[in-house]
């Protein structure tokens, strides 16, 4: 018995957002005073860190649960199952359905049941929920459709990672450049294959200290009402706590699985910051004495920007229908995901294809 | 080997809130029309048929987070259990955290991410997430930490189910004399003893025709802001789904886990309207030939009302606690737990203490 991925889909929003597309908002800092430099040089010294050049917003009709339910019939037909077999509908997000220009979150019903809706899904038996656990999100519940398939409780799953952050950004803030909107799905399911699919997987909450590293807080605009809130991250805070555990993670993953670092042919990391994905995974390697080889991180966040949960399904997704540059995957491939966001949390998975 | 309850707490917050409290409401219909009857009567109304009397509301400086990691700390005590050994901390809201005359959920990070913060514990192997699963989040949390216990990937984890429903409440809505805070709390864990603790669970959500019977809506006055939303249920369609669906879950439940209807002592199900509980157990003796014994359901419902996905962990914290009159449990003792809300969804258990 393998537990496998068998089917894939995302949502990318049609509508592309440019970095010149920022050029005339008015970035502050945290104390409300304004950046001392020109928008051009704010954004360009933005995209050579993060290496974000576009991100994308969904249509303002549009809402999370509706690209969830778009990338999920994509993973249904992609995986060729009749979606009132899933035993399982779970969604990963962090914010709910926020409409265009409104501050509420939404969460009932949960956004799973509002997928099931839309697929007009009529199984009771397949149990529709909504998992938060920041980015790492959409991994995580892939985590727990494992867990659901090895206590024999289910053996069909559909997981989807959907976030429009787009919705919940501080136009004031530099940061909100980094934010997209985006959502991915896919099919974990109980298959007879031996020795492949899930592998091992490592999962941690650091909170003691680190909990409010990413929070919801008022605009660095202090003319803007203070009561509502937006997504606000302590960059250096999170470079540094991503740089010092993701690794530590990934090898412990990788020294469980019975695989040799050298074995790892491709590493899906969640899109969040290109420096970032780069120093993580040369850091991995430098703790096997080894250089990171060429090649081997498939990247989105050039185009897509950081779209929380959704980044990983989406770029294996991408990866799968060859739609970025020299990178595929094969038969047989050891994979290594990994994630990291808001809690803080991190995960990682070693993955046979 | 049984998954097991060992430790049990709640937080009933100490402001009670009288249905005459609600005298001075202006009570409005759907379309924003008066209704046409006083408040008196209204109340009165309202009273018969719920059972409510009272309900509890937290302080104003007071979120969901706090109030779980408060009755957190108490079935933690309440375990002997060492904090730093929980291996999963799962808090069930729907709502996240709401400040007091704030209308943003704040899920960022999540609420388990919050408690396990509020708790200190440093271990970064305790994986804290939020589960979002309407009312039945708590019980649903429940069959999650089970099923992370048979996958071998947990043995003892932390359940909460909190909300502060008093913050998203319509107060031009009747409904809202429903809604209550409060948090409960439970340590389920992986024990020596055999043939007792949880012996079957039934999970089922219905979204095809019914996922907006619980809803997020503008309030029935008209002349606030259309864009700001509140907690709105179809109470008639809920109670009609209710009554259909909940007595079969509850019986699939029973016949499962090789226990007869006469050996189950005690039924522990959602605290959302006192003559819809006794209806959903009058029907699910029927189904048995069988007329519903006395004194079988512990009801918190008129002092507590309901507080969503903490009304069944603060009802087995009292019974345990002898709070509640003429209700105990015992050791042996085989109990059935039954709740149903937002998705919607439903959930039963079959337990042996």
């Amino acid at each position: 018995m393998a537990v496998k991925i068998t089917g894939t889909g995302s949502f990318i929003p049609p509508r592309i957002i440019e970095n010149t597309d920022f050029l005339n908002e008015e970035f502050l800092n945290e104390d409300g005073s304004k950046i001392n430099s020109p928008n051009e040089v704010i954004i360009k010294k933005f995209q050579a860190i993060t290496g974000i050049a576009q991100r994308r917003y969904v249509a303002k009709n549009t809402t999370t649960s509706d690209i969830a339910s778009i990338a999920a019939k994509k993973a249904i037909e992609d995986a060729e199952i009749n979606p009132e077999t899933l035993d399982y509908i779970i969604v990963a997000h962090n914010f709910g359905d926020v409409k265009y220009r409104n501050t509420q979150s939404d969460a009932v019903p949960s956004l799973a049941a509002r997928v099931k809706h839309q697929l007009q899904i009529e199984n009771p038996n397949c149990v529709a929920y909504d998992l938060i656990f920041g980015c790492p999100g959409w991994l995580q519940g892939v985590i727990q459709a494992k867990a659901f398939i090895d206590a024999n409780i289910a053996k069909r799953c559909l997981v989807i990672g959907a976030e429009t952050l787009s919705r919940v950004v501080d136009k004031h803030d530099r940061d909100s450049m980094i934010f997209s909107d985006g959502a991915g799905a896919t099919i974990i399911e109980k298959t007879t294959s031996e020795g492949d699919g899930i592998i091992f997987h490592k999962s941690a909450t650091y909170a003691k200290n680190e909990s409010h590293y990413l929070t919801f807080e008022a605009s660095y605009n202090q003319d803007l009402k203070r009561e509502t809130r937006y997504i606000k991250m302590s960059g250096r805070k999170i470079y540094s706590f991503a740089l010092t555990h993701v690794p530590q993670a990934m090898k412990e993953c990788i020294d469980n699985s019975g695989y040799n670092i050298t074995d790892i042919k491709k590493i899906f990391i969640h899109q969040a910051n290109e420096k970032m994905d780069f120093a993580i995974c040369e850091r991995l390697y430098k703790l096997y004495q080894l250089e990171m080889p060429k090649n081997i991180m498939p990247m989105s966040i050039a185009e897509l920007g950081n779209s929380s949960v959704a980044t990983l399904p989406t770029l294996i997704d991408l990866v799968k229908a060859k739609k970025i540059d020299n990178q595929e995957i094969h038969k047989g491939d050891v994979i290594l995901f990994a994630s990291v966001g808001a809690g803080m949390n991190i995960n990682a998975m070693i993955y046979k294809i």
